[in-house]
């Protein structure tokens, strides 16, 4: 299911930036950075919380003045407690939302569909990740502390927001496919990035059919986040599908980190993985004409700690949105 | 935020109603039942999905041929790993969406404005729940088993569906006011009731306000889940508020079940509590032009348990819509 938009912008962003991904390539890009996982507070759900709100405080400060209609959010915590803590503290009409790390393009599909509406005007929207409220969630008690596989990915912390809006900027929402969800038997919860390349595919298959586009029609192609091997799994992938070679696409698990930091493992994920990576470098490309059109996937796995538990395999999605630079 | 909509209906619609609910006042007015909470499943969770899917099944069936677009999905287990499984079934793109038991709302609210786009003309709504895939979750292993206060209230177990569309039904979405995020303190998460009834009071305001309307515009006011407590808060706070007494509302949690039943303490509770209650009766009685025009009201308690352990408060949310039957 392919959707066009006519007159649907990106704003201004802003990003916090935590642990790791502030020593990685992307260093010195960030609307601002913290440098541990309590940045003061008690608790890391707290600074989660805190650092979202910085972040959303930054971007409507980036503003002379602006009356933000929508408030749309996602996070990795059950129930979406973060984002629940954060429209708490900005009361701003709230939705939240959650398809895992393809939220971000959920939210730019579902913001812009609501600024169809005669007097919706600016949409906000937020991903918000911090990598020890995620571990403790999904890995406590159990794999705590214990080794991972190299093919496991390490949760991007950091939040980051932007305004979707109907006044002419420099960047556009072209088109958005929206994805259904595919199941491919894989029941290892490390092993993310390869439940995800086939729906990664998949998505890009049908979004090229319903647009009647070459690949070679976007200057970049990237996806979030399937780290290094789901990135591999990927392209050969498309290339049996296809049998064309992706020579403008990369994926944003693999940029956004120092992948000599053995620690980060397979790369990044989370929902702020892609648009952490997209806002930080993508967009200011866009903005200076370097690149024009960029086809964003964002892929996610749909399982939690019940699922897999109960041995049962992980389903995934991927969203696409077809960004235009004007 | 109230947003109105011009050619938007509610479609078709199903009920898969569970234990307790159907053997309550609405007995008889389901689509199909389920009598165990496991029927015939290894866990309490794939007892949830198959009656998801089938209460799905029911709805297609009810069209000659329906050619659905997007499908926006809810439930109460964590990462909506229900949605996900059942999106999985289903094969129509999907997008999962979170604010609790006012999630209903938010569907139709996401859902209304996907319909403005050019080529979506049907979208399908699913609100999933089932009560001891809630109860494992939320209360194990500290509550489990322990007994609760009386204003507590019990998670209703059924799935609903419903289409909302282009085309010409008997029952228009005329407009909906989205809510913010309020937090009036209250720490015990038996008691989502007090927590939630402020925000109804403060959305119904909004909505009477946006929309220069009365109370008595409208045939009924439904909330839902205040419970047998919140229900009353919810009048005396909007008395105190306005000076107006409400003669035209109820709450769907005291009414979906039979109150004689001790177990079901302050009444229901969950995502399908009100749609279920609505399609069950109220959809009905519109159809039949006995009431024309309904407010719905639906609250949602914006917890999770590491939150509740770590003694913050439960936030609230309100979102409502307005329905008319033409």
């Amino acid at each position: 299911m392919t959707i066009y938009f006519d007159n649907i912008y990106l704003g201004k962003n802003s990003v916090v930036a935590g642990p790791y991904i502030n020593n990685g390539p992307l260093k010195g890009h960030f609307d601002a950075i913290y440098n541990d996982f309590y940045d003061g507070e008690n608790t890391f759900e707290d600074c989660e919380i805190k650092e979202a709100i910085k972040c959303i405080n930054i971007l409507i400060n980036k503003y002379k003045d602006i009356n933000i209609d929508i408030f749309l959010s996602t996070d990795l915590i059950n129930q979406l407690v973060i984002s629940n803590f954060v429209a708490n503290n900005i009361k701003i009409p709230y939705m939240g939302v959650y398809n895992a790390c393809a939220t971000f393009v959920e939210e730019i599909i579902l913001g812009s569909s609501l600024l169809n509406n005669k007097n919706i005007n600016n949409v906000l929207c937020l991903t918000s990740a911090h990598n020890l409220t995620a571990e403790r969630q999904y890995r406590n008690p159990i794999e705590y502390g214990g080794p991972k596989p190299e093919y496991a990915t390490f949760t991007v912390s950091a939040a980051t927001s932007f305004i979707l809006t109907k006044e002419r900027e420099d960047i556009k929402v072209e088109s958005c496919t929206i994805g259904k969800v595919y199941d491919y038997g894989i029941k290892d919860s490390f092993d993310m990035g390869s439940a995800m390349a086939s729906s990664a595919v998949l998505t890009l298959i049908k979004h090229l059919e319903d647009t009647k586009r070459d690949p070679n029609y976007y200057d970049l192609i990237l996806t979030g986040d399937l780290g290094k091997y789901g990135k591999e799994i990927f392209k050969t992938m498309f290339y049996k599908e296809k049998g064309i070679e992706l020579n403008n696409y990369n994926d944003s698990g693999v940029l956004v980190y120092d992948m000599n930091d053995k620690e980060v493992l397979a790369g990044g994920s989370g929902p702020s993985c892609l648009p952490s990576y997209y806002f930080s470098k993508i967009y200011n490309m866009m903005k200076d004409k370097k690149i024009k059109k960029v086809l964003l996937l964002a892929t996610g796995a749909l399982l939690n700690t019940t699922s897999v538990n109960q041995k049962k395999s992980i389903p995934s999605i991927c969203h696409a949105v077809s960004l235009e630079a004007l």
